[in-house]
């Protein structure tokens, strides 16, 4: 099984940059061990299970709550049987099907 | 403290209707006894942390995985500290801003 | 053919209540004759074509970058060749597979 | 004016492999000339205007109706006032708020 999760967090009731926060979740994130991948629109974590990965999430809330009062989280799940490992492997999907390279 | 979620879940590997299967989950959201709202583009559940409402959609990914290799969801959350009943309040809120009733 | 959007917009460099904005943006979205409905999460419109809705959603943007900075949006989309109408029978598809009414 | 876009869609009326419909999405995408970057969940834009990416969008729908009946899309915006090039920018700006690079 495996359990492609991507997500993205902030406060809302902070002017502010968010940066400051996006560090301290994605800092829980690499800790975790798990393989994660950061991207300009959130992070993507790869478990077997949604259990694992909620784990994190929860662990984020928990940390953020301590010094913000309002909270938005966008995340999307992209479950399936079958080998873990899909981090990597889906671009070359992609490229295969289009029989030539992205630039992106 | 009130974490709003709103979830929609389906599996993807399914030609038929998806509507059987947002039936499960429904029937589970409608047993936990939350407040919730059905849309017409997912579910919105209202509980006092956002563990309370991982668990059920951890509780709906072990229902579904019985039938369906692959199942895609989108979550939102919008967490704030303060009382919980957001669920009836936010409507209310905007027509206070605009002044007006609003039709949708 | 009919594509039922939600979306959800709000400013993120404001500490103030969201709630005036999202009026601004519900304002456009009831002037604009198509059938939609508020949600605690979000806003849900019908239209024939996504081209409709994004219009809609251009539009709304233009009005919030005269007062914010930063504007973060979540759009959701279901397209499906057949009739509109699909605002109202989302649910009672969902009751008439479960064989009961829901609370929700 | 930094328009960032992620979006992901597919079709929900096909048990087959998506990724060859996510492949001609990515064609049209990477004739566009705007800079982007394809991860394992969707497809990050960047443009200057929100209305540039829609309109790579509607494009990305009127192909694949020709094909497919019913299709999922969600779209994540990070609309900012300020510079374009954000698609480099924002790992480095996490990293840099840690002090220490992240291994994802």
């Amino acid at each position: 099984m495996s359990a492609l999760v991507e997500f993205a967090m902030f406060p809302t009731d902070q002017t502010e940059s968010k940066s400051a926060f996006v560090a301290r979740v994605l800092d829980l994130v690499d800790r975790s061990g798990l393989p994660y991948q950061l991207t300009p629109m959130g992070t993507i974590i790869e478990a077997e299970t949604v259990s694992e990965i909620f784990a994190i999430i929860e662990e984020a809330y928990e940390d953020l709550q301590v010094d913000c009062n309002r909270i938005y989280s966008v995340i999307k799940i992209d479950y399936r049987k079958g080998p873990v490992g899909r981090l990597q492997k889906k671009k070359a999907s992609v490229e295969e099907k289009l029989g030539r390279e992205l630039n992106g």
